[in-house]
């Protein structure tokens, strides 16, 4: 993808986005700053925000909601970022030290709540829009609920396809969708640009958690930590798809299970998922989702914003970070 | 207090509001509701909820909106104790386990997002009222602030009165402010009701978080464990009482600051509070507060619901739970 064309065609809304995130998390309390100015120094992709805003453009306008709808959705997944690394106790993420690390988990998980509570504050700008507000708590909900499921299934290692699916429709797509559909609200687009927004925004949102889980089973050669997954226990697609029809899987649910005192196994079992066609698999469940993404944005105007759209999803099958 | 008289004048609206918290939480994740049905076998003293439907009543009317907005003060105030006890690191809260002691960090984390997130959707029932959620955003914004003003001072250790008001204000005061706010909105009372409402429901707020931190000091009676602010480097009311015009006052605030590596300094700060009047002092203030709630009932129509909430005030000074 090529980013810095994205970026210059947002030009001057783009600055506003980011400069929107900035000022919105401005507080009276210094500690507050000074640890809101360490995670803004090293932003990530904002990915989320530059869907929202392209997809804003083809539904029509974007307007100073739309500006507002984009930032929140960078500091919802900033803040369920933060909340992550202090319960699963990480220390890294993107070859960075997490929040968690630097400032220990006390401040990590009421950073966490002020990135959260900003975020609402920001959905609530001058002429609210009732049904957004209803979209955010049902996100809310579903964000943790999906977490929890996870969680639960961390424990029972019984995670079969459905139940995948689920989680990463719940954990990573909701909140894709919800910037699709705040998206055309604040754009008043019609219903069926309204929906493919939607569409297009939910479809790449399970793409791209599904290539975020291939990456944990081959992403070494970008310098991504491999196997965290196994080690938290999580049954992910490519795992699954390894598993279909294979007469080992009670052994090898088991030995997942046994993770946490046989850390050992996780060779074991990624070497399953490599040798029994597990990544492939995946991979054309993605690419399934992509294409779905790609359809959905046939119902938008063709505009450099779609193209860039188009171009987002393409890109998500073969990125490394 | 006779909350059993509380309870019966409250009547069938009280059930409704209980049960609406359950309700509110039920999901479709077992290992949520099994966690949630944990966590609501001890419900606590249900005080803001109480104190919520007392006031929507002396605003002239229980409306569903205002049984809504009692239930979710509960919601975020639980939220609120689960991410504290996470940050804290804490194994016991009430003589009973945390619940990031049953079920680790991570699962206490989670739970604590979702509570928040079920508070926020019961903010947002039918007919939802713009102004109750700008007042909602509002509060989760001074209540991030207000952990992380106390997180910084807890590191600074020179917290004067100024800045321990500030932090109890944010902290526990504002979301006693919400309440009396929302349940004032709820019935649609006229201005100065509204503002008795609000105004009793803070200054009630200041005064518990006092009384709470008096009983830090002093609380050992009720079995309540002793000392927890200290070994947190809290500085709070009884101690800044205590330094008042002290000539000790620098060698006080480094030894707070030492506590983490000469933990044999809490019984020496302590007992230099009890031996200088340190919860005399906090006990003026939390006689000013109650004061001042008191005064503010005086707007409110005289109703059995007023001299309930007179009680509650009255019992805060001497309450050991």
């Amino acid at each position: 993808m090529n980013r810095g064309k994205v970026l210059e065609l947002l030009g001057a809304d783009w600055t506003r986005m980011t400069e929107l995130i900035r000022s919105a998390l401005v507080s009276d309390v210094p500690l507050a700053n000074e640890i809101n100015d360490g995670i803004l120094a090293h932003p990530g992709k904002l990915l989320r925000p530059m869907i929202s805003l392209l997809l804003a453009r083809c539904c029509g306008a974007l307007t100073p909601a739309g500006i507002r709808y984009a930032a929140a959705a960078e500091l919802l997944h900033n803040a369920t970022l933060i909340h992550d690394d202090v319960a699963d106790d990480s220390s890294q993420r993107r070859g960075m030290p997490t929040l968690r690390s630097l400032v220990g988990p006390r401040a990590a998980v009421l950073v966490g709540d002020y990135w959260l509570a900003r975020a609402v504050e920001l959905m609530m700008g001058e002429g609210d829009d009732p049904q957004a507000l209803r979209l955010l708590s049902a996100l809310l909900v579903k964000m943790a609920e999906g977490e929890i499921l996870q969680l639960q299934k961390a424990e029972s290692c019984d995670t079969d396809e459905a139940d995948y699916l689920r989680i990463i429709s719940c954990k990573t797509a909701s909140l894709f969708a919800f910037t699709g559909e705040t998206a055309a609200r604040s754009a008043a687009a019609p219903q069926p640009l309204a929906e493919a927004a939607r569409a297009y925004a939910e479809a790449f949102g399970m793409a791209f958690q599904i290539r975020d889980d291939i990456l944990d089973y081959c992403g070494e050669d970008s310098g991504k930590p491999v196997g965290q997954d196994l080690a938290e226990r999580k049954i992910t697609l490519p795992l699954i798809g390894a598993l279909r029809g294979s007469d080992r899987e009670a052994d090898i649910r088991a030995r997942v299970h046994g993770i946490p005192a046989h850390p050992e196994d996780r060779a074991y079992v990624r070497d399953f998922v490599l040798e029994h066609g597990g990544i492939a698999y995946a991979r054309e469940r993605l690419e399934e989702y992509v294409g779905e993404a790609l359809r959905a944005l046939e119902a938008l105007p063709d505009t450099p914003e779609r193209e860039s759209l188009a171009e987002i999803a393409r890109y998500n099958s073969f990125r490394n970070v």
